[in-house]
């Protein structure tokens, strides 16, 4: 039995590629794209037979960039660098790593930041809400491209893993294995309740300008900071924050007005305050709107097949009935934001079908954003599923 | 033993009264108003040896209007009128129900939106931020002018219990009898978290115009609806929320756009719409700011006799050392903004003294908003305790 490493070694150096698409795209809401670019970037090396290819999908604020380094300064490292690279949990000598930002996104695949063909301007709020459905169709396309016809694994996180569970549900034979980590089968009322409030921060800033604030030259970086924030507050948890927190005071003493005064207020506006300096405002509303959009037991919009009488058991059930991959899905103990329990009721789902599936409930401190630390059983889990 | 009603009868048609204090009022922020005004009600009758007064707290957004009407056409009884009346769980039959507004809110009380003397104008962001010790204060200086040595007992649910834990703390030996529900000894790191959200949102509105709003003819209505939304999620649970709304759609299929699509959204917009009509910004940022600073086992700012190097369980517990009275504390099952555990660490801390005190934990759904729901149990409970 080999075993991953924590540290191990970084993939170093990688260089982006945009991959140009000129295909019409129809998307969920019948709107449809007329051409499309996506970001890449790729680690290890393909095999001869193409049958060592793993697809990394990313969460709301993630990219194309999992791993390595832009350059040799570079100082911040991919944001799965602790899980991607030699002798890691997902091992870069072993497989050959493909990651994608996906469209609707702000790091360089077509998104509202993109120039509209139709005017010549930004896309801002003209670009159509895409689905987590849509992000596997083009990631379909990217597939195809590559030459990739089966994929070995499709990994991801939050967001990440509705994409995995996505491809396992639309594209059975297109994958062997889906590992599916911090994930939910739908959101709950409270997830979207939370996403409401990061929206309408958005939304009501005065520089968000109805969504044309590229064209305004403005950026509404209050509402930005805002969403952050109670976002970031959704990732902790309650013990993770008095660990690192508390109720330390920042001047050692109050100071009776409105000045930052806790360290978990200065923790807070400075995490809204870089994320407002490279996230567009437009991705935010569209991601998470793909986000509260998701609920594969249902079919999305119009597919009536799935009656509406099924109980939510049932109808996920029924969704995951033709999957052929084996599952790994992983949750942690403390996440808030999407509980073990909505990971059992995958779990669940998937038992109830006869398929293969393995399930770890990791204990980890960090709440959601444990997904993105390096921890011992956590990282052996993912590395024995894909070496097994 | 006799049964608190459910329902019971109302107070009727109650006259607030203000009451003026022209003694200088001196704060914890070592400010100090010249003068005073607190808006009271009052429920049942004081009998002759005075024995029979029980003052309740109001939490962030209440006010001295707990119970009963303002007219024979007035809609929307007191805040706590399940709770307090005729035959209810806090019995105006046998009890002299005092209910006053705080200073720094904007029910009538002397607050930010009170005319500053020294200027002409609106207090605003020049009102001073006030703490529960500075409430207390002033809950004493009312207690003199209506001849009240001792209250029977003090009330408060939420930000209300920090206030009837504070009196047993700081006048020992005015009030019999303490009833604290769902609140906490202080806040934690996700609670000030949550609150610096909504003080950015008002903080962060153009129309907040650093504080001074009323005299620029301006609502931050913006700030306070997204305040509010925040709050609102905190107040509630995800499971009771997902009774409530599921995921059930406004208009039963996708939209595809920002517009309100879940019902959830609907129902926080609508909350924040509300509120944001009623309530003050500079009072919100200031009621949330005492939250914060809540800190009985510390001693808030200039008490140096508690060492750091206690524990947080010997601080609390020195805190608790002299009260007299015999405590109740009520916490709720679904309770995640001042949870369970968090009314245990006060239970502890009596029992560490040696103090009566009795606990329980009501099997709720609804959340930190359970204190204001008529759940058998707990309206027994209370009866119980103010009675026997």
């Amino acid at each position: 039995m080999s075993f991953a490493k924590s540290g191990g070694k970084s993939v170093g150096i990688v260089t982006p590629q945009k991959i140009h698409f000129d295909t019409p795209l129809t998307l969920e809401c019948n709107r449809t794209l007329p051409f499309f670019d996506l970001m890449v970037e790729t680690y290890g090396e393909l095999n001869a037979d193409k049958s060592n290819a793993i697809l990394i999908c990313h969460a709301l604020s993630g990219s194309h960039h999992a791993a390595g380094y832009h350059s040799s300064d570079d100082k911040k490292a991919g944001w799965w660098d602790t899980f991607i690279g030699p002798g890691k949990a997902i091992d870069t000598t072993r497989f050959f790593v493909v990651c994608l930002n996906n469209i609707g996104s702000c790091y360089g695949s077509t998104g509202p930041t993109s120039t509209n063909p139709e005017t010549g301007k930004p896309y801002g709020p003209d670009f159509p809400l895409v689905t987590i459905k849509d992000w596997v169709k083009t990631q379909v396309m990217l597939s195809d491209y590559l030459g990739i016809d089966i994929w070995h694994a499709i990994v991801g996180g939050s967001m990440g893993g509705m994409q995995a569970m996505q491809w396992s549900i639309d594209y059975p034979s297109r994958l062997k294995k889906c590992v599916v980590i911090a994930s939910t089968p739908k959101l709950s009322a409270q997830n979207i309740a939370f996403n409401e409030v990061a929206r309408q921060s958005i939304l009501s800033d005065p520089d968000f300008c109805e969504g044309r604030y590229i064209e305004q030259g403005k950026i509404p970086k209050r509402g930005l900071i805002l969403a952050r924030m109670v976002g970031h507050i959704t990732y902790l948890t309650d013990e993770a924050m008095r660990v690192k927190f508390g109720r330390d005071l920042k001047a050692g003493k109050l100071m009776f007005n409105y000045d930052v005064e806790f360290q978990v207020e200065s923790y807070l506006r400075y995490q809204g305050e870089q994320f407002s300096e490279r996230f567009d405002a437009n991705t935010y509303l569209l991601m998470t709107k793909a986000l509260d959009y998701f609920d594969p037991a249902r079919g999305a919009i119009e597919d009536d097949s799935l009656n509406d009488s099924l109980s939510d058991t049932d109808a996920l059930r029924l969704a995951l009935a033709n999957t052929q991959c084996k599952f790994l899905i992983i949750s942690f103990t403390t996440d808030w934001r999407f509980s073990p329990e909505r990971s059992q009721e995958i779990v669940d789902a998937l038992i109830a079908n006869g398929k293969p599936v393995s399930y770890i409930n990791i204990d980890a401190a960090y709440g959601h954003d444990s997904f993105l630390f390096d921890i011992p059983t956590y990282r052996q889990s993912v590395f024995n599923f894909l070496t097994a």
